[in-house]
């Protein structure tokens, strides 16, 4: 139990500081850089200007999405986050156990401290639950991606988050400060067989060092969708040419990222970039969007301007490390709750009815 | 007697929230989520340049509005603010005093610690005094919504503030954080017969819960305004179309309000939405206007920009907890005299001579 | 002698602040309301950005300015400051001196300490100093007014600034809390015969009170032009309109000024009002400038958008606060050699070459 | 050997502040006025944001740019600096040694510690080494001039940098204050025969003076070109037309600066002025740009927005103060690395893919 009473995302990062190492703490909370896009993120969502509306019906309403074939209670979702062992001592279980409870998505990383077939046994039957994502990179070739993915499939998830905005290692100037390194032994569940190159340090720089032999394009992003054994959710796309590229060779939704402010700073925050992306791939092609959703109202602004889920990342890794399943749990209440009270607010009785003209145009 | 004499309103807020336990002082000042929107209000009104124009006639001149039927002695009045008695043990019959003793409008909360009728009592034969009005929320029902704004018709007022942007009460972290809880006791006096299904609170989620049920719709405020024995002016307005729909509905009056930042955070602050309000619904229709008036300068460009005239909320009832009805009537005294030189200094005669071009278009 | 060693304005204004009594500080530093426009004004100077040029003839190079029939050593001066006697004992005998020494024109105000005969006679013959102007409010009548005028005629001043911008007195929150009056027996050296109502106090609101019959109108501007034994500088301007019709009734020049942000808060900054009054009266007609004029580039900037010279006001009466007339004289030195740095680093060998597109248009 | 570890350049800044004496650390890190154009060169270029791109090939790729002539590592130089030896007493000998370790480009002062024809002797045979650059100004005459630039092509240079943008000393406050005179054992090592008067000081104003008899005009850059024993850059360059002129006349490259923000205050920052440049002289024309060049974002931004290089002052000499050659070698590979990552993950192979379109435009 903790002693502040956490009432919001806010209060659980507070709580999580005071309870983790400094260089776990370094590495959960810190950015590229100068960490810009990382307050860029937060910042560009509670800068749009809701403009609501009133007397508008409400009853019967609900927070239920439909997205990539089923029913979701709510568009809120956990955004895969490597090595969840490091915060707390329940891990990755812990986090897919509340969002199960909560009716969450769940994407869970490659890089975990736990199995995903362990994971998934954990909530698969949960009438409730939401689905459940495996989350991975390129590894050095189709093959051993392949590998990665049907180990995925195997275990139960639901479809593959392939994140391709990370092809080196951003510079984390607080973790390098801190001297963390990722202890393997906490994010080597779902390694493949074999020895893979890692993603190059940024010690090592990747252009003249020929690591980036193994990253991928988009004809290995074509032959992986063709050969997947689960949908793929391209994760990582800032600009709407990507994005159409990315729909076109059949991916089965885009992810509207910029890592969380984790590889390269002064990005453009995902709030800004969303409009024009959803505006290029047109209404159907589901857009899952991260980066700063910290409030119910980040999360309806999110869908107003065209997002299908709005998911988070660090905040639930947080709440993880402040009171396992539980913190996760009560966090996911918290921005699920907020999120129903601003919908109501802004005279809209469920998430379909939101619209552009909510935001205030300056 | 205070220790520091406070000179503008800003010093009552110091002031009372040194007296004030904690709780009462978080119930009072705060506001929703990050409270952005309470910032934004105030910042709004003063970010806004004024182009004064010099050697105009001046005499004679005074601050006199014609509204709703009436001559005001100046544009200012109360907002309603539930539960003085938290504040002070003059409660409302102190505001109630202080407003009619300065001639400002004064708006009374159906949530009030003292009933109507007594209210009304007090300063009904008071000959500079100002409108007297009654605000409530819808009551779940049309007879139980009408009883309650019969009630205030008895008890004397002269119009109805129907209040509309609330359908579920807001997230305010600082007054959960606190423990808050508004007592019974204090905000009951105007209770119409029978136990009514209160605001669903947060942790009833609203839409889920079916709570909203009961919330108002435009029928239902059609049917009000049919049935009421008072004007009705429409509170909680920030969207043109809905102040234009407010106004063909026949209500008296619409009020361009974001309930001070309390319900829904990051909203349009109601400087930036009264001009497009203004515009639509044409010259004539009366418009109050509420959120971060501190100021006569905030007083004269709310009018310049089409405001009929400029309520505050908190500042009064942070005067009430200094130094009760005294308090009150001095921050009242502030503000008008504030605005008084501010439309001498713009070179206009009275409120009426006041326009658009005083405001500097960037 | 001080410790610190002032090598700029703002080292003045530190000095100042650490020798004046409180309320004197008040009075000096202070402004009206929130004391948004005295920062304003000098904020909007400073976030214009220049646009220098290069490798163009510097020579032969001069700061001087052709203007009201004389040659100026540099277009900088000082603006009129009641009561100079309230901060050093050399009061404005100090200020005249060091303008004189310094070359720059003094506008003496009507509310001085020392009279103006005392103060001409002191610099009259001297052979580099500056215009010497004669400031003063209207009187209540034509007959008083000019009486005042006539006086600083006959004392062998050069021109009348009128200053039409505060027909009552700001709302100086900071002043009022630290208590301040001006003292009588230093403000009132150039008193006209017989006792003229004061200007209203905040305490007595001007409208109602009724002693705004006594503000001047254009009419009254039209007959003091007329009458006037010296050219009349209006001072106050920030509408066009009002800059050209004062130019239509003969002024010989304007002042753009907001009074220092001294009377209405939350004005548009004069280098913002600056431009369109330049558009508006075309090249011929002088325009002043006065208002957070800190920095040589304030001045260059000044100039460069219309302005014909620019004037400070609290930085020398704060050097004088220092140092008396030696402080004075230093503070002038020092904005006029930033002035003449900035000229030659901007490409341009004489203030005549200044124009508007040394200033960035973002 | 330092107590923190530097990871990024403003560590650098950071530590080199421990070691300086305040009046070196003063002439080092300060600049012009209130040094709003230091802070505004940094923050211009993190202001611009990143619209990365995905799955793009990134093999084979290199960070090399042909530029005048050659063939450099990377795009990053180090900016002309007077008096390394106030810093460290490896002087200009540590940083162009570190210089040529790290293939950067490096323009040595004529106003430095050390003399040029030592300078290159140490690395002239480096087989990985940057271009070497000789920087001086005016010398009053096209002789003096001359006899300067060729002492630096018998040295061994490659090209000269000559500095347009200060005919004049700014008003540097910061060193004023600390009372900071660059001594002249420190910063003579390449003057010329006889006694030239040198740069006027502020003390001196230069106009009245009459010094800037001695500044140059577009006539003598025309007969220097003419007349140099080597390629001649021309920098201090911020408004396109004078660019264009630099051009025309025949100079190798344009430098856009602003000095570092060290002679005139409140100027365009670099990142501002860039584009405008571009586009006026054409694709073909190479453009050095620096001011605030602090991150491998900002090199990349720079080389978007049409910069051939990208060079930085201030932090090399801050890495030299803290470390000597060690620590400038190790700021300029913390940059390059930070470029390379950069490039990476913006989707590029090679400096010559970047584009403006990878600059959202707001």
């Amino acid at each position: 139990m903790t002693q502040l009473h956490a009432v919001n995302l806010h209060d659980y990062a507070a709580l999580a500081q005071e309870r983790l190492a400094p260089e776990a703490w370094a590495y959960l909370a810190g950015g590229a850089g100068d960490e810009a896009t990382l307050a860029d993120n937060a910042a560009a969502w509670a800068a749009l200007k809701l403009l609501p509306r009133v007397l508008r019906p409400l009853h019967p309403g609900h927070t239920q999405v439909e997205l990539l074939g089923r029913t979701w209670a709510h568009p809120i979702g956990l955004a895969p986050v490597a090595a969840h062992g490091l915060f707390h001592p329940e891990a990755e279980a812990g986090t897919v156990l509340a969002a199960a409870a909560q009716g969450a998505a769940c994407a869970l990383s490659s890089q975990g401290s736990t199995p995903w077939a362990e994971l998934v046994a954990l909530v698969k039957d949960e009438p409730g639950r939401g689905p459940l994502w495996a989350q991975g990179y390129w590894q050095g070739s189709l093959t051993r991606t392949l590998a990665l993915f049907e180990q995925a499939a195997k275990a139960g998830m639901e479809a593959i988050v392939f994140t391709v905005d990370a092809p080196v290692h951003g510079a984390r100037d607080r973790e390098r400060r801190a001297g963390f390194v990722l202890p393997a032994e906490l994010s080597k569940a779902n390694a493949v067989l074999g020895s893979h190159p890692p993603l190059p340090a940024f010690e090592a720089p990747p252009l003249c060092a020929g690591l980036l032999v193994h990253a991928p394009t988009w004809a290995e992003l074509q032959a992986l969708i063709a050969a997947s054994p689960l949908p793929v959710i391209v994760k990582g796309l800032l600009h709407p040419d990507d994005a159409m590229q990315a729909r076109d060779l059949g991916a089965a939704a885009g992810w509207v990222s910029n890592h969380g402010g984790r590889t390269l700073d002064t990005v453009l925050p995902t709030a800004a970039a969303l409009p024009a992306i959803r505006a290029a791939v047109g209404p159907a092609w589901p857009l899952i969007v991260d980066g700063g959703i910290r409030r119910g109202t980040d999360v309806l602004k999110a869908l107003a301007l065209g997002a299908s889920a709005a998911f988070i990342g660090r905040p639930a890794v947080q709440a993880l490390a402040v009171e396992g399943a539980r913190g996760v749990a009560h966090a996911i209440r918290l921005l699920r709750d907020e999120f129903e009270i601003a919908l109501a607010l802004c005279g809209c009785a469920t998430p379909a009815q939101l619209h552009p003209g909510l935001i205030h145009k300056a």
